[in-house]
């Protein structure tokens, strides 16, 4: 048998059961021989209280869930390692699980989660309704979602990037070095909240900044033929520069870029969302627009704490974390 | 409230509570009309059946945890992803904590899922003894070890990586193009098993086809200044290639050699292990040894899987899966 039970402990010793579990607590009144022989037994047979059974009495597990979309994803791998690290330090365990972008697999998770009495969840949830997230929020169970949301529940606390700020000065930047013709290269079919917020951003920042330009906005999704429509797209309206809502977009196209001898930085100037390791590593190194995941990580989990707390009317609503431009050699001067 | 329990549900619909648990197991005589009473209180009040009650009475959860050391390093998350998508295939949740590489918060996590009362865990555990591993065993849980073990565990299966013929086609490649100086960077300090199988069959394999050549075997750790000093002997003792054991040490030094003029694949022809994303995309793109992580975490489930069907003796011992060579821009003609 797999996991030894305090009855075993107690027939093993040849105690009650209440006496193993009084021992156990520092409670009742025992010989220090007893105290001895159940702490021994105890320990030879590897029993471990049921972290179920106890979590049955108090409301404290002292477990948090975490469910994002991709651990493949170095900017979800980065996010979901700081929330971690970050509850770790705070005492708690994180149970994490991905989607793999499948709403059913979500709800899969979010039973099992469900099932194993955590005290609340953190979640990148897939942004449509779903039968597993309408079990979360019923429950009013602790709960925050970062970086998208589901656009019919508001009553969550929501963390999400400010993709303002760093547009703005991805924009600024690139007409300083020149360009007056920046494509934007968007994702819709992600249904994420603040992939589908940066293109209204970049649409109300160059309507401001660049009215003397052009613009052109062009959608992809992940099939290598639609990066590569967008990138027929770009070279005919004749962009100099182009800013990428969606990391793995952007390195897709920065290759087909090479393929077809568009020398990035020289003839295309380049921005990507996500500040992740890959783009300091290319040459050239790329230019991104950072969401800080370290930062969202930790006030995802600060907004937890908070309704763990029993704060929770304080923490509603949205939170936003701005994002900063990071320069680097991708995007460079208009030598045209 | 966060949680509905049955008693709830009972009380709001007016019957027994073990009227509610018949009519959801589809048993007891009831008329229509009260089972779709019953039906629909559940479904109003959202109440999910407690996962702990329910696998205190049976032994299958048909959930299993997985451990590794750290999700921010790529290849990692490539093995966990594949064996969450494997176990999803098969029916199973998976929950997943990381290590990172600290002994005491993977223990911490051991501790929760024993509490958790999963059906099993695929573990890439921290190379020491320690209480949460002893533990794992000790319970005689089906449990397998990937990529790194405890050495003095020896009844958990493992799957790890057969660094040979990857090494051997790495170094016969390196000395096709005339390379005859061949160094090596370790990093004992990680205490990773396969990692250190490495070095061993990089010394058998050159002290076979190299003995008219020269090789140099430096260690490092996760210091710059540990990098910087591994460089310097590389140098100085004239190694006209490289191949790194760990590729955060690969990932670091190919930008110190860069910032010293040295020219990756003209003055220094690398090779490291792990096929992780970043290597492709840098310039120029980076030969590896692959460790297949994919087949390794599909490997690492089929035993967890064999375990959990009784068939326990037939897994015992260590799977290799072959590494492979993968021949990029890094490794090239000696031109001095």
């Amino acid at each position: 048998m797999a996991y030894v039970t305090i009855r075993d402990v107690a027939r093993e010793a040849g105690v009650s059961v209440a006496a193993v579990s009084q021992i156990l607590h520092d409670k009742g009144r025992f010989s220090d021989e007893t105290r001895k022989l159940v702490r021994d037994t105890v320990e030879s047979m590897g029993y471990v209280p049921d972290q179920r059974a106890r979590s049955m009495r108090s409301s404290e597990t002292k477990t948090v869930g975490l469910l994002v979309p991709d651990l493949r994803n170095p900017y979800f791998a980065d996010l979901v390692s700081s929330m971690e690290d970050e509850l770790y330090r705070r005492g708690f365990t994180t149970l994490i699980g991905s989607s793999g972008e499948s709403v059913e697999r979500q709800d899969s998770f979010i039973e099992n989660l469900l099932g194993q009495r955590i005290d609340g969840a953190i979640v990148v949830p897939q942004g449509v309704d779903s039968p597993g997230v309408e079990s979360l929020v019923r429950r009013g169970l602790p709960l925050v979602f970062v970086d998208r949301r589901v656009p019919s529940v508001d009553s969550v606390p929501f963390v999400v990037s400010d993709p303002y700020p760093g547009i703005r000065s991805a924009v600024a930047e690139l007409m300083r070095l020149g360009h007056r013709r920046i494509g934007y290269v968007s994702h819709p079919a992600l249904g994420s909240f603040s992939v589908n917020e940066r293109e209204v951003a970049f649409r109300a920042i160059t309507g401001e900044l660049l009215a003397d330009g052009e613009t052109i906005v062009v959608n992809c999704d992940a099939t290598y033929e639609s990066r590569q429509r967008a990138l027929d797209e770009l070279a005919e309206s004749g962009m100099s520069a182009v800013v990428f809502a969606y990391s793995p977009d952007a390195i897709t196209m920065l290759g087909l870029m090479t393929d077809r001898g568009l020398e990035v930085g020289a003839d295309m100037s380049v921005v990507s969302f996500d500040d992740i390791a890959a783009f300091t590593m290319m040459t050239p190194s790329v230019s991104v627009i950072s969401q800080q995941a370290e930062t969202m990580g930790r006030q995802g989990v600060e907004l937890l704490m908070r309704q763990l707390a029993g704060d929770g009317e304080a923490v509603a609503g949205t939170q936003y974390v701005p994002t900063v431009f990071i320069a680097r050699k991708s995007s460079s001067a208009l030598c045209r």
